[in-house]
């Protein structure tokens, strides 16, 4: 179970009430999820990092789909499989197709190949990247 | 100093040149990285590891500069700052602007920083989720 | 299932029973968690990781709430799922608030959070901490 | 060098000089570290990343110096060296002891070893465990 | 559930099959592991990390059951529950004994552990180490 | 600098001069690394962690230098530059060549990469190890 457990809407005070309300209406859906009913026993810090999550998460000089792959990336990098399922899901909604996950997973598992390749020949950086500033 | 040394394309065997040449023409450049040099002593993996790199960071369904995107967030997540100043610098060849190095760097952070709330808070997968297939 | 399987009291040997018997009366408890049991296959190192454990926890200049917390904070950055729900319940036996739990957290989060702002910003380090010694 | 250099208090604008004098104030210091330095080419996000730092690393249910400790653990099991550097020097001036500090290493030491045993030795969730809630 | 399903022999395409039948005849077993069978999606991708698997694990230098080892060490490292599990069975048809397994995991143990305390510590490379090349 | 400096052997008190002692006795060299003159600020735990590291590194059903490559394999995955160079060295004194070096890295990198593909694709362990026990 939970550490706190999670506050379902219906016992929510009216201060996480609102911000439950500002995620359905911003994600177009009619459920809060998990993560957010158990950041809410600290309505001071739901409130925070939704707003955080929403300025974030939105578009910009990226697009939100590819802010979704890099979550994903992070997510799986650090094997936190909630988060996996939850943002795969996320990106999905956003338009990720089939062959744009897999080319996702093929640059996120070379990636990490490659960042040990790095470390167990020790490889120094060039000249030229100290130079980039 | 690196494990094994590098092997500079002067010394190196034909079938080594022929996978740097590969990489200069690909590149657009006259110089050959480091990690290149480094894997140099392993002349077939060098190979498999080039062609492998080379076709996965190509154009598909997703394009070259969001899959550099992808490279460094796994790069930056492990900590690995040769991979980090290498891939910025690819990066920005591919057209990173400094607004999108930014809001790719808030994702980052972003999600490093969530997936431990859903850690610590032992946020159990929605049902919603596990029906994902 | 676990790697070896779990020895339990009634199958242990004498010297593992003693182990089991000062593990239960230093907790003040009469169960003796998975972890231990499986470690029991090995027996010297059961005893060596429990006398450890045990010092190292003990109160000094920190008091073991404060141990627990630490412990905690590993665990969630590592994503260990058993570690984290043991040792949340032995802070809370050792006195964690709600509210300590939450401020712990937030620390956590914003840590991994800035951990990887540092790398990707590529900061160097500041010559005021070269010179801590 | 720094992905996108320092930004100097000479060279910063009015928004920025502000979060800079802020940081010196709160910390009692005429010095602002490069960490801030970098973000700042995001003022909007320097700003918020400032005030979260700030309210979350003051006293509360935890004490300051605690927060601190917490802080190094997340960094150390990370391995960020800036992290490190920078959070140990915060922890001496907020009272960490040499003693402390050496307590507080054999417990980060102590539990990544133990996440791995768990790890390797598949230990499931004790009953007692899944109950907490 | 698995992200894009699992795809089995039946409705394998031909060029899938002829990849679950070289796993099955090198590995001399009768089943394909669910980790090919989520890869079986990107049919090129399945061939060329099976190809890549099976050559990087074959007897060399090292021995087939060393690489075994090898690769568990990674996934208790980085704690990848699925791999623990999948590569500790491997490493048992190639020979591993219990004693083999209790040491290796107390090295794995004491790496992650002293890892932090060299971070922790901040402990420079020794000189004679920096003439290694 | 390192976080407490270190402490040379002309400084050092008699039960830190003894640990040394048979550091260099039983590595066969004239020199103690600086990972040991930085824990010998904390007498007792250097003493203990030398005797966990002599006792888990000697010969057992794993040869010595099998173990020093499962502790370099450690070390690259978590990315510990003093680790890896470290470690590196030592496995060379006891007979790692060129080819058993690449072979580990080539089994390193490969165990990186298809943990985070498992993690990607959300990969169920399959019933046949469920029942391995």
């Amino acid at each position: 179970m939970s550490t706190l457990g999670f506050i379902e809407y219906e016992k929510a005070s009216p201060e996480v009430r609102a911000v439950y309300d500002d995620i359905m209406a911003t994600r177009k859906t009619d459920t809060v999820t998990n993560f957010w009913k158990a950041l809410a026993h600290d309505p001071a810090r739901l409130k925070r990092t939704w707003l955080e999550t929403k300025e974030i998460m939105a578009a910009g000089a990226l697009d939100p789909l590819i802010k979704e792959l890099i979550y994903v990336t992070v997510s799986v990098t650090n094997q936190c499989d909630y988060c996996i399922a939850a943002h795969i899901a996320s990106a999905r909604k956003k338009g990720m197709s089939e062959a744009i996950f897999k080319e996702m997973m093929a640059v996120i598992g070379l990636a990490n190949e490659n960042n040990r390749l790095v470390a167990g020949y020790q490889v120094e950086i060039d000249d030229q990247y100290k130079a980039v500033g």
